[in-house]
């Protein structure tokens, strides 16, 4: 028998019962442990040559025999990073593109919460008080450019297209065409799409390309009162100019799931821009059964990949970083 | 030439051309009022047979002659329980179903920001503090209960479909068969579909039958952890019960648009009630482009219908309410 090691918080008893059975029917053995049990996952780890885990602290651990490290994240930019992680420079990386759903609904969500001036209306309400002017927008008829065209940018197109949306730009680093999207542009062109952005989400993974790329020349790019919402990475986003922008109100308001550092520091003037909506880090976490079932799915697919000797789905390209 | 008078405060330059010119064409002559010029509009109203407007007041000048009252808003509940109002018992009353885009998208929101436990990330982000351990649910593969299939339930069950809905319900007084839902139950099978309801969405007019139609019994019969969205009338809810259920945690959450009376009195339990999202009765005000255009549109189509002799689409059964 081959070995697999499991080392995850989120597995209920059926999926470690699907992983089994997906893996025993494979010629695999596989062990469940959970984050606190790292010294036990450690020991098992030496003889095993996958791992499905999501701590860079146990693949520290693993054996040049590791053959694939599946990560139950998306964002995967500690791994890339730091090549030392792998004993086996060979070793394959596959991230957990399961989170589109769930983030897709937090985009929603907080788009919805921007154009009907939720942040005013809840200090309204908080005040007990009853107002009932502020202009507000719709995702009907409206447009949107969506930066990054992977599992998350899909789902949110396909979500907004569903509620009437005019127009959804997307760019990615290939301009490769999507489907749900009206046009997918290079990421090169981002300058010339910006003044035309009324609402900006970016959903981009944290690479070098990516670092502050809403910076405070492309923040004044876009058009007055443009909303902004990011659910990718916060260093995606130079933060001062952005908080400033917003108290100016050069731009409408912005949802932030993201930001660098986590947690944003007390201090921080993020937290008392005008009309932000900053949550937790949130929008794709494993509180959500569909995604947990999801992340299990993914990867007993790509263990079944492994075992044929196919191409694995999440399959990561270190150099490029996602 | 027959006369219109018109005296609406949201109407455009653009709105005014495009009833001039529908009016015209037509052989009818309209003039245009803002509610503050209430005396001008009583005046031209003595000569007219087609009332487009949204407050009694102006409907109570009208004469014997008046022939057509068109509402610019959904609920007519002050016109039909008070005969008086119309000097012509025949005179017809028309509203306006102008508003399931906007409502639909409130509904959406408060939806998900109740899955998604907004209420309670937004005291953790109103500390500046970082938590992240609340479960969510989602639209997907989540189950509906709308009561009311009218303009607004129709809207909500298409973006809850388009967002993977699994099961959507509706109920309303004939239980007739409406696109999107999976079944539609006549009124009086409410006590039926409610222990099965995990997110009930209320849309209904207000009329003798839908007056405390979540009473304590029926709020009682809701599925532990249910929770509850109210976009109709305020009256179709016992609202003390609604507080204790939400208080005790017999009910996950609720978000009320509409409350009785509006506004809230400032003591009222629910304001700090657990796990509530009030909003002063926005969700389909007239501060959206795209319910100003359609609110025309709307008054232009049936406009023809009038000069045609043909039935109108809004007509209200004063009888019924609705």
């Amino acid at each position: 028998m081959r070995n697999i090691c499991v080392c995850q918080e989120f597995l209920t008893e059926a999926h470690k019962a699907q992983i089994r059975e997906t893996a025993e029917a494979l010629g695999f053995a596989p062990r469940f442990f959970t984050p606190d049990q790292l010294e036990e996952a450690k020991a098992w780890l030496q003889d095993c040559e996958v791992l499905y885990g999501c701590s860079p602290d146990l693949l520290r651990a693993a054996p040049a025999s590791l053959k694939w490290y599946c990560c139950a994240y998306a964002g995967v930019e500690p791994y890339c990073k730091d090549p030392s992680l792998f004993a086996n420079p060979d070793c394959l990386l596959t991230n957990s593109n399961c989170y589109g759903v769930t983030i897709a609904e937090h985009v929603v969500m907080v788009l919805l919460m921007l154009f009907r001036r939720m942040p005013e209306y809840e200090e309204v309400v908080r005040n007990r008080e009853w107002s009932r002017e502020l202009p507000v927008r719709s995702i009907r008829n409206n447009v949107f450019t969506i930066l990054g065209t992977g599992d998350i940018g899909v789902n949110v197109a396909e979500r907004l297209r569903g509620m009437g949306a005019a127009h959804i730009t997307g760019l990615s680093r290939s301009g490769r065409e999507r489907a749900g999207f009206d046009e997918v542009l290079p990421i090169g062109r981002l300058d010339e799409a910006l003044p035309r952005t009324r609402n900006l989400i970016m959903a981009l993974p944290a690479t070098e390309e990516t670092f502050h790329i809403l910076n405070r020349a492309r923040i004044a790019l876009l058009p007055r009162g443009a909303y902004v919402v990011n659910v990718g990475r916060g260093a995606a986003v130079e933060q001062e100019p952005l908080a400033e922008a917003l108290n100016s109100g050069a731009l409408g308001g912005a949802a932030l799931d993201v930001t660098d550092p986590e947690p944003l520091p007390k201090d921080h003037p993020l937290w008392a821009a005008r009309n932000i909506i900053i949550t937790p880090h949130v929008s794709g976490n494993m509180t959500l059964g569909y995604t947990c079932d999801r992340n299990v799915e993914l990867f007993c697919k790509d263990l079944r990949n492994y075992a044929a000797g196919r191409p694995l789905n999440g399959l990561v390209d270190r150099a490029l970083g996602y």
